[in-house]
Formats: C-alpha cells, structure tokens, sequence
C-alpha cells in the first residue's frame, strides 16, 4: 500500500506549497496514519515540500514502524518533538494548531531556530475528506458486514432477552464475519431507552410492544461504519408508525441532498425543514451527520453553519432523529459515499418499519 | 456517587486556592468525568474555587447529564467554551495547557475579558495518581475479571486456533464475567510475534513450542485492568526458560519498591538493573510502567527520568519484557495498588512459568 500514502503525501505537498509553507509538523496521529500507513499509538511525520519525509517513533514500534513504512525514513526514540525540531530548518512550517496542545507548541517553539511555525489549519483533514479506492473499499467491507451482521440478529429471537445481551450477540457476528474491532461501542436502546440519543446497554429486557434503536458498527483496516436502523418488536402502534415515518422522510429528504457541489448547509435544512413540516424539529436534538474514515467522527460535520460544499469520493452519515424524554425515540442512520448524482448508500438494508417477532 | 466526585472537587478547589487561581475550566474528558461522573462523549466543567461548579455539555447528554451529574448545574450547548467564558470573571483560571489546543486556548483567550489564563498544569492528573475507594474497587472488579478469565483460556484448548480466535475468546470471557467493555485491544502473539511489543493479533495458528504472549484487560466502570502473562505451548526449551527468568526476576525486583515514598526513578533502576545483570537490558525497549485507571496509560509513568516518589492508593503496572525480533519475547505485567507495605497485586495470577497443553 506505500504507493497509496505517498499518494496522499504529494496531494499534501502541493496543498502545502499553495501556501507557502517548507513543510508541516504532522502530530495528530490518525493523519499520521493516513500519510503513512502506521497503526501504533505513537507517531509524528515531518513532510517537507522539497526533500524525504521523516516518520518518529518510540521504541515499542521499531519492528512494526519498519513493517509498516517500509519507503519512509523513521527516527526511534522518546522525544518526537526534538527529533522533529532538528530537522526543521529555515522558513515557515506548519504544525497542527487545532490539535497540539499549548504545552507542547510552546516546547516546540523552544526547540526550532530561524523557523516560523505556522497553523496550518484542518489541511489534512481537508484532504482526508476525498476519499482514495483503498479507502472506499474498506468503508465498503466494513458497511457490508454491519449490515450482514445486522440482518441476521433481526431475524431473532429479540424478545426476552436484554439490552446488553443483544448488543454483543451483534458485536460478535461482526468480529465473526471479518471486523478487526466494533468501529465503537453499540448503543442499543429499548422502549422509553430509545429517548436517549447515546444510550449505553443495560439490562433491561426487551419486551413486545418495545421500539428498538440499534446504532453501530464494523471496523475494518482501520475505517469505521456507521448504521443506525429503529424497529418495533410485534406490532407498531399509531405513534410509533407516526414517529418512524418523520424520520424516515427527514433522512430520504437529506439524502437527496448529499451530492458533489451541493452546499451543507442545503443538506443540513432538507433533513431538518422536513421534521419542520412533520411538527417534530424541536424533538431532534443531534446533529445531522458526519464524515467517516478512519475517525467515527471526522470532517465533514453536517450543519447550518458549514459554509462549504460536498464533493465526490466524501463518505458520511445522514442520521435524523427524534428524541421523546420517557416516550421514545427513532434515528435512521445510513453512511453514503457522494457521487455527482445519487450518493451511494453503503449500509444497505431496507429502512421501511420492520415490526419484528 | 456525587458524594465522592464532590470530594474530588473539593480536593481539587484546595490544590487551585494554594496555587492563587480563581478556579480551573476542565477540559480534559477524562478529568470532566472523575469531577462529576459524566460519561459522555462531550463536556467541560468550569470549578471555581469560591462558588458552585457548572458542567457544560450538548443536547445529545441533555437527559443523560441530569442523571448522571443530578447535584451539578449544567448548561445544554454547542459552544462549551463561550459558555464558560460568560462564567469567568475577574482574576486568575487555570486551564488545562497540556492537552488544550493552540487554537483552542486562542478562542478561549478572546472570549474572556479581564481573566488571566494561566496554565494550572496536571493538577486533576495529580489527585487521579490516588485512588479513593470507589475507583480502588471498580479497578479490583476490573483485575478480578481479567484474571479469571485469562485462568479459564489457559485451561485450553490453544494449539490449533488462531491468535485472532484466541484473544476473542478471552473477551467474550471478561464480557461475559460482567467487564463493561475490554480495557483496550487484546495483544496475543505467538511464535516469534511475541517480539513484537504491541502485536495486533493475525491468523497465524498456535502451534506446540510457541511463546504465547498476552496483554489484556476489562473495563468495569470506566476502570481499567492491564495485565500481561506469557506462557509456552508444550515444554519450554532453555532459551525460552532463560529469557523468562531474566523477566520473571526483573520484574520482581520492580515490584518490591513500588511502595508508599519510593522515588519513581528507584523502581526504574530496580527492574532495569536486574536485566542489566542477567545480560538482557538492550532487549528491553518499552516503558516499565504507568498508571491505570479511567485511562489505560495515565500518570505516574515509571521512567528514570521522573522526579516523584509513589504515593499509597496509586495503581500502576509494572512491565518488563525481552523483544528479541525474529526470535520471541516475553513480557510480565501486573496491576497493582501501592501501599505503605508490600503492594497489593491486583491481578492475581501465577508467574511461575507455564507450560501448556
């Protein structure tokens, strides 16, 4: 996979040279991960724009820096910062000012000479928004086994067993079908617990008549899937068919939105006009949605504020919702691949209201 | 609970008033919950030393924070810092400069008016380092499990299965002896694999004569266990009985000073002096050990170059290995709480050498 990273690092290269920066200081450690392949939980990349980027470690991560970076130069030892400074020389380099701590700018500022770091904004999360074919391939398996995994917990049984019970059971058919890990940890949620947006399983004992909100996910080199589907145990009642429906046309109303070109926040007011029309906005208290990659969370993040636009290759959530303190709740929650008409759904399993057992 | 996490806060208001600060604005997750038992995913807490505290957090934990923080004030919101900059008034407040963002600080620092910023340094970190009796005992549970389980994997079989395989096995089992979660992904090596210190587990299969080596642990309330054992498939040849002796005596050796009044550094020299003498001290290329609680790897880290001396009610690792690439490695770690005394092992399990299956 090298060619794929130094792919990447000469997209940042010349992202880096438009603005007149020698190089960056790369210290978030998923973008270090991006830019070169490493899975350790330590790790800094310098990357000039003219010359050999320059990976630090700590010696836990020699044999697997050497495995993993096989066509990068790699620094062992405890001080990343140092053995950065060293080798930053004259002119202005970027340093991730949205994530480096205070402390460590200031130690960092310390150590360099005749050098002027500069924050060089979210630069690689800009890039890590467009995703390349390796990464749409692992967001593909990975969203391919949540949905596997998915459909076969619902054919049951449900009834009678608990909260807790239920998440692993999905949890383990992901690991068995090929996950490396649970891309976060289940919320799964029943009856008046389908309220609470990020519920944590518990005990409780789901019971006929119970809404059950189901929100998780696989992990597959490193890229996560996002999947929330709402389903009834037995028969859906008015409310619940009411309550499931808004949601239903929120999500398929911003759906359409998720187009290359079309502004965020268009997406963010389709989802939200349409729990507007149905009564329920101020019942939906979550964001929209959200980028996902090698983060859960990442760039984009859906809202009336985003001022940009969405391109082809971005890969995020839709996940409307509508929350009723000791009622009940519905989300829908699908992750899509943008294209430039129709976005890709990659967790595809029928949305219509499943009335299960 | 709030009974003890306002304790911690009052512990933490005397450590602000003895250092001049009017207060602190916690920003650091893991800090926001040991002060209120918050366990969401978002949330800063604004502690002044003359006053209540005010938690600040989005709707998504709207219900989730009432219950949780019942005797705390909160404030529902996207911007957490303009909430608590509304709250500062005059004088000297601590933040947290060590895991701040530059651009962070920046906002914050524009938002205040007529307040001195000022870095208040690890303060919550320091009063984590000693467990009140709540985290002692959910960090006993969290051994407790553990070592169970790891008991039960070893009764076999193992020969025949994969790495992979096998480290599901065992969390299945914490999960199923009541581990809310696993305290970080499972490294299970085997073969020449145990060289690798953080080894992700892969399909090779067990086979007789491989070292096995595994590091694991459950989580149980936000409490983390961390415990190593190697053993060996079948009958251990003389390197591999070598190799675990020099690490088996090492880590005793830095076991025995790991009491109340210590230097740091004094337990640093006693497991590294003892693989010195035994001639494998350039074989050893991680940490010795850390802290264990609501974080995995958290202050005080053993390393010669910590100034502090270990306290009564810490809870750290003690870890010492042999990484001999191509060949095999050994590792040894328990958890275990510090006291005036001998310290008490919490991950009680046997070190002789095993020899298995």
């Amino acid at each position: 996979m090298s060619a794929t990273e130094a792919a990447r690092r000469t997209a940042l290269t010349s992202a880096l040279s438009g603005r007149g920066l020698a190089g960056i200081f790369v210290t978030t450690l998923v973008n270090v991960r991006h830019l070169t392949g490493f899975t350790g939980s330590n790790g800094a990349l310098l990357v000039p724009v003219d010359g050999e980027p320059v990976f630090f470690t700590d010696g836990r991560y020699r044999d697997q820096a050497a495995a993993e970076l096989p066509d990068v130069a790699h620094v062992i030892g405890r001080d990343l910062s140092g053995g950065a400074a060293e080798r930053m020389h004259v002119g202005r380099w970027g340093i991730e000012t949205h994530t480096l701590s205070v402390d460590a700018h200031a130690r960092l500022a310390e150590l360099v000479d005749q050098v002027d770091l500069v924050g060089a904004g979210r630069v690689v999360e800009d890039l890590r928004q467009v995703k390349d074919e390796v990464e749409i391939d692992a967001l593909r398996r990975a969203c391919d086994i949540s949905t596997t995994a998915l459909a076969a917990l619902l054919d049951g049984p449900l009834v009678g067993r608990t909260e807790r019970a239920v998440a692993r059971d999905l949890e383990n058919r992901m690991l068995d079908l090929g996950a490396e890990a649970i891309a976060f940890e289940t919320i799964l949620a029943a009856g008046d617990h389908t309220a609470i947006p990020h519920h944590h399983p518990t005990d409780r004992v789901l019971e006929t008549g119970h809404l059950l909100k189901i929100d998780f996910g696989a992990r597959v080199d490193g890229y996560h899937a996002d999947c929330t589907r709402t389903v009834v145990l037995g028969r859906a009642d008015d409310w619940q068919r009411e309550v499931y429906a808004a949601v239903q046309d929120s999500q398929a109303a911003g759906l359409a939105l998720l187009c290359d070109g079309v502004a965020v926040s268009d997406a963010d007011a389709a989802a939200r006009g349409s729990l507007e029309a149905s009564g329920w906005l101020e019942a939906f208290t979550t964001g929209l949605g959200h980028g996902v990659g090698l983060e859960i969370h990442e760039d984009p993040f859906i809202a009336a504020s985003h001022a940009g636009k969405l391109s082809s290759r971005t890969v995020l959530t839709m996940e409307p919702g509508i929350y009723v303190p000791g009622r009940g709740g519905v989300r829908i929650e699908d992750t899509v691949l943008v294209t430039a008409g129709a976005p890709e759904v990659l967790t595809t399993m029928t949305k219509d209201l499943l009335e299960i057992g």
